[in-house]
Formats: structure tokens, C-alpha cells, sequence
């Protein structure tokens, strides 16, 4: 590619992601729960939408990020998002990082951080930090009970050769 | 209280834990997705259930603890579970263990490991791992917009008077 073709994509890409986080932040801006807000995009187009609902559907789970993911599962027929990107306008804490994990997601773009999320009262900057310690040392009691039953259950799926797998 | 009287409340808290683990074994092994299982109680009573969804649902934050957790706030009309316990039959994803903190649950007993998890295929211990890298090091890119509408999202809802806090 020329340098003038590169310069072209890289500000297109530019332009893009301006208008998909400006998507992200009218969801926050119009959010009924917690001020956060997300879109997830497919082949530059928007396939679902998502804002904090934790308090308006009693889910503490709700985070925009995780609705969004949801709405696009539901919208692409899947359980894989693959080939899809999310643009959140806050930073995502663990549970909905590692939800972008499991949703199989091609890449993250967020403005906020989650040192800005802690200075307006949100746990997100606490929650990393509890889960860089050991079990023992962290504030939420993490007990193991032994129990010979479960293995079994691991085992047995192994063994099953009908299972979705995921 | 007289070492006697410990020790049978010791004994008794033990029995209570295999009871409830049990229940989430059960749970477990009869899911119609992964094989993971959990349980909410509060005052030793189980007040939801939950099992692994992800594939019946196409719903990747339907892990057994985020499903038991919506359906205990269901249940009890809330989204704060202080005064819970979740017993599951596998130690929590990252996912589900912040999903454990924002839910304000008091203990988290499980079973199998996240290890065992990783040696019948899951990726909890893979996304533990990715966690604590910083975020230009995971192998899932993280990408930083800058957009100076995002913190003002946060400088409204700090100024909001009228606010659900969670």
C-alpha cells in the first residue's frame, strides 16, 4: 500500500471508531441503570446496543458490556462472537472482561477508566485488585469443600461425545 | 462455649456444607449445558438454583453462579445478596467470581478447581492467567479511545442527586 492508501485507512478506522464509541456513550447518556453504555459491531455495523441495567432489572450481572453481548447472542442466533468488536464507554471490569472472553470477541475499545469508574463509586478498580491475591488473601471468603462427587461430573462430560462444547 | 459445644457446631456447619454442595452437584449433573451447578442460600435455606446455560440459551454470561445469582435477586427482589452464600460445584470463573463481589454475596464455597476445569477443556484458568497481564500484554486487544463526551456520562451521574447507587 502507498502511504497515501495507509494514511486513508488509518483515518477511516479513526472516523469508525469515533462514531461507534459515540453510539456507546448516547447508551450511557440514556442509560436507565449505572451511567454505562455499549455496542457491539459486525462487519461495521451495529448488532446490538446495551446499557447498566443492575438496578432497573434487579441483575447485578446487567453491566452494559454484558447486556450488549447478550442482545448480540440473541441477534446473531450464537453463543460466538466471533468476528465482532465492542465499544464500551467505560473500561470493562473483570466479570464483563472475561464475558468478553467467553463471547470469543475480536477486540475491546473503551474511553473511561476504571480509576475514573472508582472516583464516581463503582467497584471495578477494587474487584481487579481482589483477583491479582491468592484465594486466602482476598476480602470475599473463597472456601473449598471437598467433595468426591464432583470430579465425577467433570468425567462424565469428558466422556460424553454428544455435548456442545464451548 | 464448651469445646463441646464448638465441635458440634463444627460438625453441623460441615454437614450443612455437603448438604448444599451436594444440591449443586445435582445441579451439575443434570444441566442441559455445561457441567456446572450452583446454589444461593440465606438463613440455610437454597433460595436459587442455577446450571450452566451458555449453549441452550446462546447466552455466554449464562455460567451456573451468574444464573443463580439472577434468579436468587429474582426470588428476593433485589440486586444486592448481602447476607447469601453461593455453594457451586466448580471454583468461579473470573467472570462469575466478580459477578460474586458486585452481588455483595458473604462466602463462596465450591468444589473442583479451576484447573480441573482447564483439564476437561474450559477456559477459566487461560482467562485467570489473561487477567493479570496488563492490558497491552493480553492476547484479547484492549484498546483506549479517547473521547472527551465519555467522562462527562460520569460527572452527570456524580452530580445526579436522584440516583439508584449499587
Amino acid at each position: 500500500m502507498t502511504d497515501f492508501i495507509k494514511e486513508y485507512h488509518s483515518l477511516k478506522k479513526r472516523k469508525d471508531d469515533i462514531f461507534f464509541m459515540n453510539k456507546a456513550i448516547e447508551n450511557a447518556n440514556n442509560s436507565d441503570g449505572g451511567p454505562f453504555g455499549a455496542v457491539i459491531i459486525k462487519d461495521k455495523n451495529i448488532i446490538s446496543n446495551g446499557n447498566n441495567k443492575v438496578t432497573v432489572d434487579n441483575d447485578p450481572s446487567a453491566h452494559a458490556e454484558i447486556v450488549a453481548i447478550r442482545n448480540a447472542c440473541k441477534e446473531l442466533n450464537t453463543f460466538n462472537l466471533e468476528g465482532c468488536s465492542i465499544y464500551t464507554s467505560c473500561e470493562p471490569c473483570p466479570m464483563c472482561l472475561a464475558a468478553c472472553y467467553w463471547a470469543r470477541l475480536d477486540k475491546i475499545y473503551y474511553s473511561n477508566t476504571r480509576v475514573e469508574a472508582a472516583n464516581i463509586g463503582f467497584s471495578d478498580d477494587f474487584i481487579y485488585k481482589e483477583l491479582e491475591k491468592s484465594n486466602d488473601a482476598k476480602r470475599l471468603p473463597i472456601i473449598k469443600v471437598d467433595n468426591k462427587e464432583a470430579i465425577k461430573t467433570f468425567e462424565r462430560w469428558a466422556a460424553n461425545t454428544n455435548k456442545v462444547e464451548y
